[in-house]
C-alpha cells in the first residue's frame, strides 16, 4: 500500500461542502468517485479541513491509500480528466505511510474576500461577500489583529459545535484593502467550525460601525458568542493552503506574499 | 426626454453576448426588460461595445432615453433589484442629449486573462483561458507591443467581418505575469470584431513557441490573417472601461493602474 497526497482546488458554489453527506453532493464524494473509477476499487479520501457548503479551496490537502503502481505525480492529470471543472487536483505526490492530511496539519491559511460598494458585483459575486456600507479597513485590521495569540476561542464556536478543546493558536491575522475589495487573511494552527466566518463577520461589523472596536477582545475575555458579530456568508471564504512543517517560516512567507500583492 | 448613461458590469458566461438576438438571451435584452418594467414603456439601450458570447464586462457603457423623472443616479439602485445577479449596473447618470455610448467612445480598454499551469484552475475557470504550455511573458509583451500605433488591422478582422474601415489606433498594449496568471491589457480607439481575441491568441502562441516572434508585424505588413495565431476563447476577455474624453490621460492612468497592481 502506498499513501498519496493531493492538493485540491474547488469552487464551493455547487457543493454541500467538503465532507460526504446524504442527499447532497460534496467535493469529497466527487473526488472519491473519480478515484474509485480510476483505480477500480472503493477509495476513501481524508481531507485536512471540512470546509462548509459554499466555501472554496485553493489548497485543500487530502490523502488516500492504494496499491496501484500509477506514479504518484500522475494522479493529478488522470483525475482532472474525470472530475467536474469546478474541482481540480493541483498536485499529487507520494506521502509517508503515516502521513495524515488532517492530524498532521500544523497550520492553515484562510482568506475572506469582501466587495465593498453600494452595488453588488457581477464578476465577483461567487468569490466575495458584498458589503454595501463603507468599511474602515484600518479599523478592521486593528480588530482582526486582536485574535493573534493562543486563546480559548469558545466564544467563536458555532452553536451546536461539539469541539471540546477550544484553544487554538492564531499566528497572524490582517485586513487590507485594494480598491473596492477588502481581504481578511488569517493563519493559525487550527480553527473551530465557523470560526473564520465569525471572525470576518465581526471585523465587517466593526468596520462599518455596527460593533464597537474591541469586540474580539471582549469575546475572548468573556467567552461569549454574543460579543461577536454575524457569521459572514460562506462564499467569501477560501482555504488557501495547509502546512505540515513544524517550522512556521513557509506559512509565514506565503501569508506575507498574499498580503504584499493585495494593495491599491 | 432625458438621456441616461449607464455603466454595466456582467459575467458573460450565461449570455449570448451584449447584443440582442433571436433564440438566445443577451445582456442587452435583460437590461431592456428591466428598464421597460421599471419605466412601464418599451426602452431600447445602446451599448458602446458589442461584446461576444462569453465575454465579460466590468465597465460596458450604454445609454437610453426616457421622460421619467426618476433622478438619474437612482437607476442603478432600481435596476439592480430587478436584474439577474450576473448583471449589475455600477453607476447611472444624466448624459448630454446628444451623448452616444457607441459613436462618442474615444477609447476602450480590454483585459485578457490566462491561467498558465499544467492543470486548469477551478476558481479561475470562468474568467481565465487555460494554457498548459509554459508562457514566456516577456516575449509575449514584446510581441504585444508591436500592435501599438495606427495601423490597418485588416489581418485581425475575423472572417465574415463586414467592417470597411479597418484602420484603428492602439494606444498601448502590454503583457504581464503574476504567479500563474498572465494578463494582456490593450487600450485603443476601437477594435474590430474578434481583434482582441486574435491578438491574445497570437501572443499566447508566440509565448509558448508555436509562432515565431514578429507574427503581428508580419500580419500588419502583409494584411493576412494567416500570419496570426488562434482566436483565443471568449471567457478570458473583459471589457474594462470605455472612455469619452478626447484627452488620453484618464485612459492612460487607468491602464497603468491595472498594470501596476498586477505583479508577483
Amino acid at each position: 500500500m502506498a499513501r498519496i497526497r493531493l492538493t485540491v482546488e474547488y469552487d464551493g458554489t455547487n457543493y454541500s461542502g467538503w465532507q460526504r453527506q446524504e442527499n447532497a453532493v460534496s467535493v469529497q464524494q466527487r473526488l472519491e468517485e473519480a478515484l474509485s473509477k480510476l483505480l477500480r476499487a472503493e477509495i476513501r479520501v481524508t481531507g485536512a479541513s471540512r470546509t462548509d457548503a459554499g466555501v472554496h479551496a485553493l489548497g485543500q490537502t487530502a490523502h488516500f491509500d492504494t496499491d496501484s503502481r500509477i506514479p504518484p505525480e500522475k494522479y493529478a492529470f488522470a483525475l482532472n480528466t474525470m472530475l467536474p471543472d469546478d474541482i481540480r487536483v493541483r498536485a499529487s505526490m507520494a506521502a509517508a505511510p503515516d502521513f495524515h492530511a488532517r492530524f498532521d496539519a500544523r497550520a492553515k491559511i484562510y482568506r475572506y474576500l469582501i466587495w465593498n460598494s453600494p452595488h453588488a458585483s457581477a464578476l465577483l459575486r461567487l468569490s466575495h461577500a458584498h458589503v454595501m456600507y463603507p468599511l474602515d479597513a484600518a479599523r478592521m485590521d486593528e480588530e482582526a489583529r486582536s485574535v493573534i495569540g493562543t486563546h480559548d476561542f469558545k466564544a467563536f464556536a458555532a452553536s451546536g459545535s461539539v469541539a471540546k478543546d477550544t484553544v487554538r493558536a492564531i499566528h497572524d491575522c490582517r485586513v487590507a484593502r485594494a480598491g473596492g475589495e477588502v481581504m481578511l487573511l488569517v493563519r493559525g494552527s487550527g480553527f473551530l467550525y465557523n470560526m473564520v466566518r465569525i471572525l470576518a463577520g465581526t471585523a465587517i461589523q466593526v468596520g462599518c460601525g455596527k460593533l464597537e472596536p474591541g469586540a474580539i477582545a471582549r469575546a475572548l475575555d468573556g467567552k461569549s458568542r454574543l460579543s461577536l458579530g454575524i457569521t459572514a456568508p460562506p462564499h467569501g471564504l477560501t482555504l488557501m493552503r495547509v502546512f505540515y512543517a513544524d517550522d512556521e517560516s513557509e506559512a509565514a512567507a506565503y501569508f506575507d506574499g498574499i498580503l504584499r500583492r493585495f494593495h491599491d
